[in-house]
């Protein structure tokens, strides 16, 4: 009998998907970044619930305090990629015997903070014994049913775009994971894994254009979730303008490593991707920089079902793989 | 540095909730069944997570089918509690790497299971690598804001009353963790602790009939809740018709226990327990009746904040205790 390390994360989402009855009428298929309801009057309840996992999810320099935060944030990024305006944040923590007190204010800290920084708060939850510690957030948010955005809407001759950009976290871990140093990009490169952000005013921007076909946040990666959007909509990516950081190019430099990789295979980014219709390009970029942020045109949506990436006049074909749980590959 | 088993659940939470700051005009307080947010319209979205860890709530004998319902059963009851309609269920699921296949699909049958009976559906969630089976699942509801019942609202000559009899959860769980032996009796005790049922109609009706002052899922023991609404409520209860199941007396004549001690501390029970104001008692009694159940009036609320049990001509004090996690008392 396959255990969880064969079958990995995906499959074993799967099947337990297979089990379950579908809700007639849901507004958001299974397997999108969020889940929503009809609550009446043209609007709909969005909720996600997402859990970090101590041994797996938390790098040690991480303080309890920033996982508590990053908690928060993800769930938020997920209601961010629907559209989704959030109303308020719960927590169901499991903590091991031996945690100090301490740990457990920067616990209780990080949360307050999280929700804070995207105007909510934290209105309850639950504390349980368990061997890891376990941060299991519920992101409730609200959305105007016409402009709730899926993964599967995009169309062939969409502008791809992206709030920003990848690479930094990739090589933030790696500083992290295996103690490299780059003195002037390093803090730069680990504070955009110990202090991700969430896109939501530019996620609740985007909404109110009406101008995406689709959206994912890139917390898996941004080839993956190329491919997540590429699966949902049944359309391909030609990707033109791979969008960089400075930082990761650098980092890249000092050490051999490709950029490209690190941009597209990296994860924990919380970046919304998006397909946009051509005709409201303007008006989608525009609103996202009346919040403060940009969004930036990286590539087109095909009839071609493959993900592709043009780099230096040459094409390469990006693959479908991103960070999993369990797998150890 | 304290630590968790030093501090228990209940100082843990208090040390989180400091650190939190407070939503205004909160429609229900911190530390109440479930927590609720305006969504305008009169109505409040009602939400509830709550946790189940394999290793401290799970008996051995409980399958990967049942514990997945009962997780999905504890959240429902909470939304009970406050007389919400339930709408949607999530769960955020933590995986031991050596879980097998047929055990995901037992997990994802439970959640179904537990989510088609209550008449939702499970729209969504996570799966996570973790030491212990974690399942955490988030309930999402409705309710008439009108209607809302908090756990803050008895009043002095109210009427204290359930939903069902008690003790039959705390012999079920000696029958499976001490292997005790119990005939005919056996089957029913430990089916309560097995497959517990959420009392989401019974609420419901309740609530329709504004006559419930105060309510509480038992499910922290009936001591430990009837304690609960005198702290939120600032009174006290005299308990004069403790509702103590048969089997409990029965299995409690077995192996000469106190029955009483069953009823009150046993816990893993879910019943509502409600304050009704006198006047509207028989609308309360009668509507729940009409949902196939019984409303069962077993004292009443006091000025006198301790809380009393009579039995036998004789008044005993019951003690603020239930069960709690990481204390080894």
């Amino acid at each position: 009998m396959s255990s969880a390390k064969k079958l990995g994360e995906r499959k074993i989402i799967e099947l337990i998907i297979e089990c379950l009855d579908r809700m007639p009428n849901n507004p958001v298929p299974f397997g999108d970044d969020a889940s929503a309801v009809d609550i009446g009057r043209e609007k709909l309840a969005v909720v996600k619930t997402d859990m970090l996992v101590g041994k797996t999810d938390i790098p040690k320099s991480m303080s309890f305090l920033q996982a508590a935060r990053k908690a928060v944030v993800m769930n938020l990024s997920d209601l961010a990629a629907k559209g989704a305006q959030p109303l308020a944040l719960l927590a169901s923590i499991g903590v091991p015997p031996n945690i100090k007190e301490t740990d457990i204010l920067q616990i209780g800290r990080g949360l307050n903070s999280g929700a804070r920084e995207y105007g909510i708060y934290v209105l309850g939850g639950d504390i349980n014994e368990a061997s890891d510690l376990v941060i299991s957030c519920v992101a409730l948010g609200v959305c105007r049913k016409d402009y709730l955005i899926k993964r599967s809407g995009a169309k062939p001759g969409d502008y791809v775009a992206v709030t920003g950009l990848f690479g930094k976290t990739a090589a933030g871990l790696k500083i992290l994971l295996e103690k490299l140093s780059a003195p002037e990009i390093e803090g730069e490169l680990v504070n955009s894994v110990l202090m991700p952000k969430a896109r939501v005013k530019e996620g609740l921007a985007l909404a109110r254009t009406k101008a995406a076909t689709s959206s994912i946040d890139s917390s898996d990666g941004l080839a993956w979730s190329l491919h997540e959007i590429s699966r949902a909509s049944n359309v391909g990516f030609i990707i033109d303008d791979l969008p960089i950081a400075s930082e990761a190019e650098k980092f890249a430099k000092i050490y051999n490593y490709d950029s490209v990789e690190l941009a597209l295979y990296g994860g924990e980014e919380y970046e919304l991707l998006v397909t946009i219709k051509p005709k409201l390009w303007q008006q989608a970029k525009e609103a996202v920089e009346r919040v403060g942020s940009s969004l930036m045109k990286v590539g087109q949506v095909t009839h071609d079902k493959r993900v592709l990436l043009k780099k230096d006049r040459k094409t390469f074909s990006v693959e479908a793989r991103g960070w999993e749980h369990f797998k150890s590959t």
